[in-house]
């Protein structure tokens, strides 16, 4: 089987709702010990509101600290950020809308119209500034929104439409309750196929949440449909702040064991990964929870 | 989609390896809450040996107590076994085998030629004595064994195939070390079609071990194939000894909650159903850890 890319969202997706101070050095340790392990592309950050998100107050002086080799990028979620994110280099930005207008109101008090103004001005203004840079569109609730309920697929293929028709690199479909099974990726996978043909896998992600244990399903579906990017959280560290007390990112440890069980090579040292959100779980502390992780760990 | 059987094995295969004993009264309650949740089959106990499986040495005082309703069975290793079983009247029989020569010697301190040969003479006086009986044949490490590593399709499919011959009411097929993915599930399935064609998908149910988070992945591809029987615990109570610290067998909240899904009607209460496992979770000193179930008990 093809190659497939592993899009590590741990540093960012993993700690945002996290209430705990984590300092910039034990992100930097997790950061390094990710790198380690052979994993190629980070979300390193956030250039958000410190008053939204407090966790990832410190982007810009964790940016130029970043150990060099991954891919590093960083979610931009406003002109501001932008602003803050070019300041330091920054050349591969995330943005964020989502298939619900419940939720990007809820979530960015924005409607997704508004969301996708915000993107008009930022996507020019940051090709202008960076030569080859990269723009990922996230696509939350690509499934089901906590407010407003399951997500029909034209809806997510319009806004992914207008999000290529901008020019982003690559589109990352969220399925952020984790509330979705692998015939509802089928579903979507047949939405897009229709409306974009077969470039379409290689221009989205699959983000999806393990909150009912659905995710590694999801994830094969989608490698059977032909895709070949999935996002995933080192540990499972991270959640959606609507199902407390729930699972969070599919388990960047699950994902890999998943892919080489299955003969494809991802370059990823599993043993390494499995330990290298062990300090900062510690210090958030948690016990190691991702399945892989447990079951790797348990040979030391 | 078409109905899909869940056999619910927590009470045996669940609990069997846990140290810490658990009275009979507790099990009791157990069973009476997953049997009020709307699970329709669950394996009780097992009339083993109590120098073996000291856990279940009150399967003769559990049996008759046992709340009417679900459809019962019991494990029963040998013709001692048997013998109890019979003398409670257990109308449902379990045998165990392997599909690897290292695990059953050192497992039950049998060849696989051993073991069938016992099931040769234990099946017969079964069907004498019991009218109507169902006889579930386990063929565990039908993937991989702790021991010999990889287990090849045509080795799994003459074991099946002795058990077939024997007269056995259905095989279900153990990933005993929880390591399998879909597309070992693909290969397994290819070898039964072809040897016993498209009648083996009733006969077959599949047990997976969650230990690298692959279960519902495989339940998922099983389900793509046409089978529709799967063994699932209440909780994801129990496991595999030869993989300490790792999760254990799939949780049946996560397998209802992907049926339930994906449109396919089991009947089943999840909320009951993950409040079924917390008494004795407790009794174990555990905290819930099954991901539907833990996405269910938030919403409390």
């Amino acid at each position: 089987m093809s190659q497939v890319r592993i899009i590590e969202v741990g540093p960012r997706d993993g700690l945002q709702n996290e209430a705990t101070p984590i300092p910039t050095e034990l992100k930097l340790r997790f950061i390094d010990a990710l790198r380690q392990s052979g994993l190629p592309e980070i979300e390193a950050t956030s250039f958000v509101s410190p008053k939204w998100v407090p966790q990832l107050a410190d982007a810009a002086e964790l940016w130029p600290q970043l150990p060099p080799g991954p891919l590093y990028s960083a979610l931009v979620p406003n002109q501001k950020g932008l602003e803050s994110a070019l300041k330091v280099g920054t050349p591969r930005i995330a943005l964020f809308t989502a298939a619900s207008q419940a939720f990007t109101t809820a979530n960015i008090n924005r409607t997704i119209g508004d969301s996708l103004a915000d993107f008009r001005e930022i996507i020019p203004a940051f090709r202008q500034s960076v030569t080859n840079g990269w723009i990922r569109g996230y696509v939350s609730t690509a499934f089901e929104c906590p407010f407003q309920g399951l997500i029909h697929p034209d809806q997510v293929v319009s806004v992914v439409r207008a999000l290529f028709e901008m020019g982003v690199d690559e589109v990352s479909l969220g399925d952020t309750v984790g509330r979705a099974g692998p015939l509802e990726v089928c579903a979507l996978s047949a939405g897009l196929l229709d409306a974009f043909g077969t470039e379409v896998q290689g221009e989205i992600a699959w983000h999806f949440h393990d909150t009912y244990g659905t995710a590694i399903a999801n994830v094969q579906a989608a490698l059977n449909l032909g895709y070949r990017a999935f996002d995933a959280s080192a540990g499972g560290l991270g959640g959606c702040p609507y199902a407390p007390g729930a699972g969070g990112n599919l388990a960047t440890e699950d994902l890999v064991y998943l892919l080489e069980r299955q003969g494809i090579r991802t370059g990823i040292d599993l043993m390494a990964l499995s330990q290298a959100s062990l300090e900062i779980l510690a210090h958030l502390g948690r016990e190691p929870s991702a399945k892989a992780q447990r079951a790797t760990l348990a040979k030391l």
